[in-house]
């Protein structure tokens, strides 16, 4: 209360003149555009005209805005107009010693959308391998159409063409499902979300494989769940035997894996694995979360199978997305949530209602409209190729000690570094060189992927050599202090 | 497992063909659609291409499959093809007596996208005053741009250019925020959903207005937070002396009110209660969440203020969308969350990393392109008439002891049925005359507006007075019983 007093002190005009010079330089209004009318403000602020005339007189005169005649007052453009700062990479690097596993993880996604840097980080596909340019057309020309009804906003399970094109889709991951078995979400990330809230109660434990996905980590925090990490091996993913004594001696209320190319492992659940961890669940009423959206981007072979294709109790809810094959900024994924279908619609709704529609309908079309195997094989192609370049060029110029994975699918490596070289010092060292990678710390609720990073090798090719010699190299140094 | 055993007994290609048939009864494979051929599902289901053979032959001797030569083979079309059957309409309708309120209120919602219905159950906007051609049209252009980059879908908060617009529009609600506070949600609910999660931890206590709107209800039963309901009136909406009466006995985690044109009510807040609520909470440091999404559909006079031009301290969450004005399709809302926005930056990436990119950048140049004002003003003026227009034929044709609010703005009416009169018997006889509306019920956690509804007002035209006779006829006939 004593700050609000000191405020009060203020004159109204001084106050007001606080307040639109913060809004001008931090971006509300810019240069040359209209800041609202002395009237307009007067009514909003509940100040008098003359109160509002006498800051904006102020701001004139610092040159902040301009009065036109008939026309209103506008910000001046800046007296010395520098280049405009790239804001991430201007922030300072990350100090080691005090990190939020939170904010470091938003922070390596954030720093994808930055063009200047070399994307190791996020797991992020390769722009050039998605039909962007096919996609945007079909939405364009669905956008032009005069009967899209807007009333389709509120239906939670999503559009029906959509969930059409995606049963289908499940077909080739061994799942017999119908498009009333699916709810349409906006992306893997939401269906991972609402499928944790369907099966847990705040409180409950959850087997995840260790390492995980990050925001798998986060989701469950914010939830109020907790995790039980189950060791997981690097090629064939979560240890069966481990989850069997788990169960045995842990209440888990719910399992989340990721069977097809693990994030950040790259392994894959052999078949008999996936059947045995159905059913050892099955037995046990424990529902299984999975999170496939991987599974199409295997290197050779043929697809492989879910774990949800031997689900013969409606207990696995099946999580994907056309995120890392169509596009990411569409925001359009799946569940087929099995007996949880109702609460998943309901937990949808109370989440935001439904999925924007016109992105549904634009990747339907596009599925529809053929096309989209050819465009598969030439994106497991693409990645496997590139996987294969990015571990010759680990192998090549990391130090002696370094271990990488061999996926035979997705576009992750995980990449274990000497054991005293800290991930984080190399991300804060790497940032400065504009090098984006994701540290193990955020792998883990523990610090046991300290010495472990994941590379996207979506963003490999022959001009990203140059960064991994020089994230070598700062290995290197570190492995040498 | 005994049920496992059974299913084993069951030869293989006979279990093909119920999956098959099923799955084209269902509609993952239509009629003239190719289904997967022999060699791949042979591959998929890991059975002999003989055992597939043999189920598809036999599908084909029951005429659900047709093989092709050189293509394969293809659903058939029924023999007797009738009309489709109009999905909702012909669920059976409500059993009052046994009712769930969450699948209750998802069908009142799921039911307004149905045009075959008088729609005053979903609070949704008049189709004809949404922009919808001219945003479309937006959409499209920038869909066929070549620059538009994908990897922008990483950015939790949302794109600059539209937090640039939001923050001059939070200007006219006398919220002095700047792009930088704001983060973009997937509409308004979800900005309410991330500030729960935001500011409460399971188990948590919540006041909220009594009635209130029921995803709010909704969201809070699935993030495990307790509801405390605070009388309201219908002029002025939260009464602050129960509010105060409340936090002086219970532990309140936070308050989340409508104080402008509530739903249901249509209360608007008086300005000196909205300083007093918000100064109330400042000087016990509980957060209040904001929902401002009918702020800008007043009838006469001013903008209304909202709560969070008196936020000081950064305690008020302001959420709110532009489902109501410019699309409920697009699915694009904000959060200034004040002191929170970071907890919110990492819970929007954990419920979906971030929101559809074009929508955002469409909306963005929508409000920019100018003609924003002007479309506001238009709706208001159509509201404000349509909402009369409602009121005058719920007076004519209800019986007496009906009551009915009379809001300022917004677009819905609460109304008060004579005392015996059941609004879920009422809901169930109103289906069955293709008229949509939303009980009172699912308003509360309680059955207290057992004899209250809410219809919609936006979807009022001449032709809708006869559905209002009918509802009337329809109350009268309960009445009596």
């Amino acid at each position: 209360m004593a700050d609000l007093q000191i405020v009060e002190k203020i004159p109204l005009y001084e106050q007001l003149v606080n307040e639109m010079a913060r809004q001008i330089a931090q971006g509300t209004f810019r240069p040359g555009e209209r800041i609202p009318s002395v009237r307009r403000t007067s009514q909003q602020k509940n100040m008098s005209i003359t109160t509002v005339l006498q800051a904006y007189q102020i701001l004139e005169d610092r040159g902040v805005i301009e009065a036109r005649p008939q026309s209103g007052y506008f910000v001046r453009a800046p007296q010395e107009m520098g280049s405009f700062p790239e804001p991430e990479c201007s922030d300072p690097p990350i100090d080691p010693t005090h990190v939020n596993i939170g904010e470091l993880a938003i922070r390596v996604v954030r720093d994808s959308a930055n063009p200047n840097m070399v994307q190791f980080g996020a797991a992020i596909p390769d722009p050039e391998l998605l039909p962007t340019r096919r996609l945007n057309r079909i939405l364009a020309a669905l956008a032009r159409r005069e009967d899209i009804p807007q009333y389709l906003c509120g239906v939670p399970e999503g559009l029906e063409e959509l969930r059409i094109q995606t049963a289908q889709r499940m077909f080739s991951a061994g799942c017999m499902v119908t498009p009333d078995d699916l709810t349409i979400t906006s992306g893997c990330v939401e269906a991972l979300s609402l499928s944790l809230k369907a099966v847990c109660k705040p409180g409950d434990l959850v087997a995840i494989e260790s390492p995980t996905y990050f925001v798998i980590l986060q989701a469950l925090e914010i939830l109020g769940l907790q995790a039980l990490e189950i060791p997981t091996h690097h090629r064939t993913g979560m240890s069966l035997e481990a989850l069997r004594f788990a169960l045995d001696h842990h209440p888990v209320r719910a399992v989340l894996v990721i069977p097809n190319f693990h994030n950040p492992l790259g392994s894959l659940m052999p078949v008999e694995n996936k059947r045995e961890l159905v059913e050892m669940l099955a037995g046990r009423h424990i529902p299984l979360i999975e999170d496939d959206i991987y599974g199409e981007l295997y290197f050779e072979g043929q697809r492989p199978p879910a774990a949800k294709s031997f689900d013969k109790e409606g207990l696995v809810l099946y999580c994907s997305s056309y995120s890392k094959d169509i596009s990411p900024s569409y925001r359009v994924g799946w569940v087929a949530a099995g007996r949880y279908k109702k609460q998943i619609e309901q937990i949808k709704m109370a989440t935001n209602v439904g999925t924007a529609l016109l992105p549904q309908m634009a990747i339907a079309r596009f599925i529809a409209s053929g096309g989209y195997d050819h465009l598969l094989r030439r994106i497991r192609r693409a990645y496997a190729q590139k996987m294969a370049q990015m571990s010759a060029a680990v192998l090549r110029y990391f130090p002696a000690g370094t271990r990488v994975t061999n996926p035979s699918g997705g576009f992750v490596l995980w990449v274990q570094l000497p054991e005293n070289v800290d991930s984080l010092e190399l991300y804060s060292l790497a940032l400065k060189a504009r090098i984006n990678l994701a540290p193990g710390y955020i792998f883990s609720s523990t610090p046991r992927y300290s010495n472990f990073i994941r590379l996207n090798a979506a963003y490999m090719n022959e001009g990203s050599e140059k960064a991994i010699l020089k994230l070598g190299s700062l290995v290197e140094r570190l492995a040498e202090k």
